[in-house]
């Protein structure tokens, strides 16, 4: 399993994605699942990705090095011109792999599942972020849905949906973002550390910040401890229940 | 949707189940999901169900009216003498409900789909707490696994997996179970209120509390809140992230 979180907030970007890959919990790896193509002052762009590996790896294989056009030219994330351009490459290369592997799955019963979160900037244009779903189609991000989750993504949502909004900081969506992470890891064996995170200040045209995060990186520790502390601490101090009966 | 949870404790058992239930988000529909056969000194034996209604609810007309056993005979579930025998009567319902309507359902494409956690104790006999899958088969609960989930259960889990142990009080048990419920509610639509809150002292013979919960109960209002409010406060109060890069 996996879960990966992205935010488009005000101030930019927040992208944070788990690192375990599963087939079985017998056979449990480290994979990681945030890809960035980013070249300072011209394009930052982070795709992050969820679901059947092989699939997610062949569709980063495509964008690196060309996902065939309709006129049969091969296209590069590393060239695209603009987010629009990006997320269609994404949906394109998303249906080329079906196109290859999809029918050999189907035979051997696995069904063709993926799901990405692209989010970016191309200097001087917006920050977009897009939601693709396994058919290779899309949803945009908005001041009105400003996360996208894929994967394992409900344990970790009620925080989301608590504190985010389009107008919450770099920091505390890097924050939230860690503790919606920390829920999931603590109720699913499946979603594991390391994580991979990115934040990305709206018109910086670099990351400020690109981290591995192990478990002891400090902050995370603070987190994980403060958030579970804090969280007792709230549930002690409200009053238990005195129904008369 | 549904949401139910119930709570096996040194101190008793608690049970809380949502009550909404919806084919599709424009048929949204209010139904008990918690049954309970009461007979004080003698029996209290709880029922909550989650799955396709109409399922669930040929399951409780046949424990009322009798399922047929082995032999023939029916059997009632406010006769049995041990909840071993009501454990396996729901059992022997569920697959009774699956042979009647199992095939129909398949021929609409449809799947047999029901779970339920049954919990309860007999005079002078243990407090037990089990869980019923599709096909009839169950589970039992223990101090290592103190509580049980059906429906809609993950947003609603990270708070149980943080607070809930065997030692919890009953009143703190019925405090997560409503802040579990809650964090459910607001995350997915297709939970809703009232509620129907059960706690049983183990060896009482009778629930101290059985009580429909509506938006305007003050205690849930003041939960509600106060989870928010609480929540809110210790992400504030942690610190935000100060990588160096």
């Amino acid at each position: 399993m996996t879960y990966c979180v992205g935010l488009l907030l005000r101030e930019g970007l927040v992208c944070l994605a788990d690192s375990r890959t599963n087939a079985g919990v017998d056979y449990i790896s480290t994979f990681r699942k945030l890809t960035v193509w980013s070249k300072p002052g011209k394009r930052m762009i982070a795709l992050m990705t969820a679901g059947n590996l092989s699939i997610s790896q062949s569709v980063i294989t495509l964008l690196n090095e060309g996902v065939p056009d309709e006129d049969g030219s091969l296209k590069r994330m590393d060239e695209v011109t603009s987010m629009t351009a990006a997320a269609r490459l994404v949906g394109r290369a998303i249906r080329e792999v079906e196109r290859i592997d999809g029918p050999g799955l189907k035979e051997h019963g696995s069904e063709f599942n993926v799901t990405m979160i692209l989010g970016g900037q191309l200097a001087g244009r917006n920050l977009r972020m897009f939601m693709f779903y396994a058919p290779g189609n899309y949803i945009e991000a908005s001041p009105e849905t400003p996360f996208f989750q894929i994967g394992e993504s409900k344990y970790g949502k009620p925080i989301l949906d608590r504190v985010v909004t389009f107008d919450t900081s770099l920091n505390q969506g890097a924050k939230c973002a860690l503790i919606s992470m920390d829920s999931t890891i603590r109720s699913n064996i499946s979603v594991g550390l390391p994580l991979d995170l990115l934040i990305y200040p709206r018109d910086a045209e670099k990351p400020a910040v690109q981290r591995l995060i192990t478990a002891d990186d400090p902050y995370y520790s603070m987190i994980r401890d403060g958030w579970s502390g804090g969280l007792r601490s709230v549930f002690r101090t409200l009053p238990d229940p005195t129904w008369p009966d």
